[in-house]
């Protein structure tokens, strides 16, 4: 079997356990090489290339539902699914999607990109199908890490209430997120990884009984009695937590051999009701660097397949927000012992794994957990500390009713430092940081700020860290700054709801947000070129929004233009058209950010061109606007 | 002990039984007699009476913590810290919330009326404790309804991999929410219930191991080895699923035996980690009207003691907006068996309560398990479903990913039905309904509509159910409609991004959604009075807003009113302004709504004073605005 030659995963039916290795050698080779060329995600993948070819020998994907959680591991059902072809596209502009995407392939049950959904969704299916009188099965594949988000155990305590509704629950358990996981759970996943299966341990029973100094006796119905009862414990401890919330506990598996993939996906489609499948798999399987650093391994950018080593980027890039926010608040932290630095499951990809190593005890990761998380530092900031919830943008989404109910409502001192807000690239749709200028800035009591570089950002953190009144949040966007001169200490605080002028002129005032401001100031350079001259606001703040700035020279230079890398539903533009229109100044505004759709996945700067947001573009849409004849100029950046 | 002359708990300590037994008869005679004047929540606080009493003998509050989780069932808890007094106030307005507040007392250590995040906030305080140095104890209390709620669990699964971190979460076990509680969780804590207590357990395994022939024995190490081995199995049993998720479990203690209680409070606080005491209790205990009717005893409005009847309201009420939509959905229902209604916990207060005595396989309980309810439904409406999430506005908050993620993300049809939408009055802050027009309308993909009427409702039910092209939310107000002729059947939809006009007039166009519309036609009334002639459009749908018909409306009018029942920043008048704007339409816009503060508990009226959002209110301020010269009005409704 060539893989560039499947056109549907049942062809794959009725393969040898040898013909299937060949094709888990050939999904391996293709993974690696793509992502070793174009970068992704290494290690989840490979870590399931057997759980796949194993479970879909047992399913026809014609009929029966898969869905896999997060969907990042789910590159080998892509290159069986029909996208081995095209998979060098990977994460790239109009290729092949770094996640699932219903719209990418009829393979694609559900699509997903954040974690922990995938039972949910299959129980939905699950109940769908029964109430429409079908019979298709569900397979639903989590990892051990997602397994702790709250929704998972939700869906959990329901299916596992309804005895009658069959579901198949993959437990893909390589005791990694993208983080070694944290919290109870994992710890008795470990422990089930270590115990014998349940039937040797059963079996082990008796054998232990034979020891013992009895007299005559299997006869004895007083020791059948108590054998009995015997074995009814000794089964109930392995898996005991699922089997008493309902599932039929089956595993532990060996996640990498295949004979025995297939015959316990077999004989659990047997099962009624609620199943678990319990397989170990290790992260990274099949490539022996990504086995040894399953963290470093988990995503990759370009590297050397034979040194496992990034390929160098051509040009040396200034920090990343995350390292500048990870190292200001560390340096913070050393001098205050009341900052802790929360995140769930995301140390790496926040910054936070500086102040980890440095002061482990003020770092507390709380596994795949965001709602915990928000609720947790509320309770942190009640007995006076300052804790800092490091958090996407698109992942505090989950935390959402915390912010509110547990935070602001309250009004308690937490800092939220959000990453990744606004376009973040190959991640596409569900990764998008779009929205959180709008669903935080209708909250009372929340100041909202963003950095224009790195070296604001640094005073940020300290701002937010000293801003006790109440609840504070930065956004920050994915990616480099701008090479800003860094200090090394003794940042000052930023005055509350004060924006500050970068540049004046008469004809348009360009009021920024965060990540806009730098590209404000291109734009001005553009319109200057064209004989325009821009005022350019670094507003800082959306809330409270320096209407004593941003007003007053509304009023005078009579043209407005919002600029922000966020929805423009409810946004920054929204704020400073509330307030104009609030305070009766009626002049025209242009709202530039992102319009009322989903960005898929391309480059950062790929995105930005498609949303007109270059300066380039953005002078030119100016122009067309507040110029009475419109100026044709180019559209690159 | 006279409770009126308490003024702090600890006066408690020390106590004999017989005479907390004499303060628990006075917490529930006043709790009876105020919730029987006036309304408000009544089983849950009933049921706590001894678990107060005996875990406050155990706790000093001037430096232990208590958390008590959704707050509901907190009234003991006030009574016995400082608001017997005043306790007749309750949830009127400048009264005793019905909800713990952190503002009110001292001894609220934390503020809840959403449920589950009790042991979030109670190990953030422990964490802060022990990072700090100190000692105190921090008790968290559960129900096992809250339980089952994903933070909860993932509270649970953090705290439990913390051996070092003291906490003791109580679980107050009544078999009930609202409703009787769903979930494999509700079903095990049931068994574990029936069984014997663990020690009992233990002890009767050696008693069985007596009577079995053996000889000699017990000096035997093989005998020993197997004893033990036995020991540990069985004791694994009775609360196994906590003890294996890292809590040393206690119990079932009969949580209305104070002497028990005191003993195992004291016991429990020994232990070192966390610890889950295991409390049974009677929702409605000691009023044996609420404890046979648990469901309807939850909350009530005034009524007689006597027979527990509720006391006529002085004039027949329109019915309830939640009455309408389950009567609409479940006339629909009975001829599209593809209609699911899906609720979380929260059957009778969404109407949906209708659907399910009527046609119970098109219903789902899911328990506390809001981003379950709509990654399920995301799960069904792939399948060809038409799900229909009834979740009040507060409480969506909790599955703000899941709409985002699972539903509008991949654009699936699904219905949600957002009740309390707008001013809640009694319940206060946490309860309010605010945010949901600005956190839903940043969300590419979603439809948004509000009726006028329970009319409209209908029409919009129907609306709701014919959207197969993507997601669609309808959100109503708490309380009672206008009156308006109801059909039986046979209801249009509404075309959607359709508004209407009520009225005409040259002077003012009055631009209302949802519940604003018929205050809009009053305020009009008023304007006509004062000689101002006023356009009132009902919007219908917020997003995408009828710009068609509102647009030139606000061109040729000139002065434009935006009337919501819902916060101001990023809500339906800031999209009346972003499309103004957008097209260049620079009228003044007056925008009226709810501030950016926290609406404290006191009737709606009250509120809608408060926030100058009466008729007559409304009015006065539009003629402030728009008029050369300031009209002095009344301002009551």
């Amino acid at each position: 079997m060539n893989l560039s030659e499947l056109t549907h995963p049942n062809q794959l039916h009725g393969l040898s356990i040898a013909q299937l290795e060949q094709v888990a050698r050939q999904i391996r080779e293709k993974h690696l090489e793509t992502i070793a060329t174009y970068g992704g995600h290494l290690g989840p993948g490979l870590g399931v290339v057997e759980l796949t070819l194993g479970l879909y020998q047992t399913l026809d994907l014609d009929r029966d539902k898969v869905l896999w959680d997060v969907g990042h591991q789910a590159y080998p059902h892509k290159l069986i699914t029909g996208r081995y072809n095209t998979f060098h596209t990977l994460r790239q502009k109009d290729g092949v999607a770094g996640y699932l995407k219903r719209c990418e392939s009829r393979f694609d049950h559900f699509g997903a990109g954040h974690a922990s959904t995938s039972i949910s969704a299959g129980l939905g299916m699950a109940l769908a199908r029964d109430q429409r009188g079908e019979d298709f099965k569900v397979a639903a594949i989590i990892g051990d890490g997602a397994l702790t988000g709250g929704m998972a155990l939700e869906a959990i305590n329901h299916a596992g209430h309804l005895p009658d509704t069959n579901l198949m629950v993959v437990l893909n358990d390589n005791e990694m997120s993208i983080s070694p996981n944290v919290g109870a759970i994992s710890r008795y996943l470990n422990k089930m990884r270590l115990s014998p299966p349940m039937q040797f341990l059963s079996d082990n029973l008796e054998e232990q009984m034979k020891h013992l100094p009895f007299v005559g006796d299997s006869w004895n119905p007083e020791f059948q009695r108590f054998k009995e009862s015997m074995k009814r414990l000794a089964v109930s401890k392995v898996g005991a937590v699922f089997e008493e919330l309902g599932f039929t506990y089956v595993g532990p598996v060996d996640g990498h051999n295949l004979e025995e993939l297939i015959a316990t996906f077999k004989e659990a489609h047997l099962i009624p009701g609620p199943v678990l499948v319990h397989v170990v798999t290790v992260k990274g399987k099949g490539y022996a660097i990504a086995e040894r650093d399953q963290v470093g391994y988990h995503a990759q950018s370009p590297f050397d397949l034979t040194t496992g080593k990034a390929k160098p980027s051509k040009t040396p890039k200034p920090p990343a927000y995350s390292k500048v926010f990870g190292n200001t608040l560390t340096k913070l932290a050393e001098n205050n012992p009341k900052i802790v630095g929360i995140t769930a499951a995301m140390a790496t990809g926040t910054g936070l794994d500086i102040l980890q190593n440095a002061l482990p005890k003020q770092y507390i990761d709380v596994g795949i957990a965001e709602q915990h998380a928000v609720t947790l530092s509320a309770g942190m900031a009640c007995e006076g500390m300052r804790p800092v919830v490091a958090i996407y943008s698109t992942f505090l989404q989950r935390g959402y009713d915390q912010v509110v109910h547990d935070v602001c409502i309250q009004n308690l001192p937490v800092f939220f430092c959000l990453d990744r807000a606004g376009i973040v690239g190959a991640d596409g749709p569900t990764h998008q940081g779009m929205y959180d200028i709008a669903y935080l800035r209708c909250i009372p009591n929340l100041t909202l700020m963003a950095p224009k570089d790195e070296a604001e950002l640094q005073r940020m953190v300290v701002t937010g860290i000293q801003h006790e009144a109440g609840p504070i949040a930065m956004r920050c966007p994915r990616g480099n700054g701008y090479g800003a001169p860094l200090m090394e200490e003794g940042w000052e605080p930023l005055p509350i709801g004060k924006g500050e002028i970068l540049r004046s002129g008469d004809d348009v005032l360009l009021v920024a947000y965060g990540s806009m401001v730098y590209p404000a100031m291109q734009t001005a350079e553009v319109l200057n070129e064209h004989g325009i001259q821009a005022t350019v606001i670094n507003a800082r703040f959306v809330k409270p929004l320096d209407t004593d700035l941003i007003l007053p020279l509304a009023q005078r230079i009579g043209q407005v233009v919002t600029l922000e890398e966020g929805c423009l539903m409810g946004g920054f533009g929204s704020a400073v058209v509330e307030a104009l229109v609030d305070h009766d100044i009626l002049v025209p505004v242009l709202r530039l950010g992102v319009p009322d759709e989903l960005v898929d996945h391309a480059t950062a700067d790929q995105s930005k061109v498609a949303l007109e947001l270059t300066p380039a573009q953005m002078a030119h849409t100016i122009l067309q606007k507040f110029n009475p004849k419109p100026v044709a100029i180019g559209v690159s950046a």
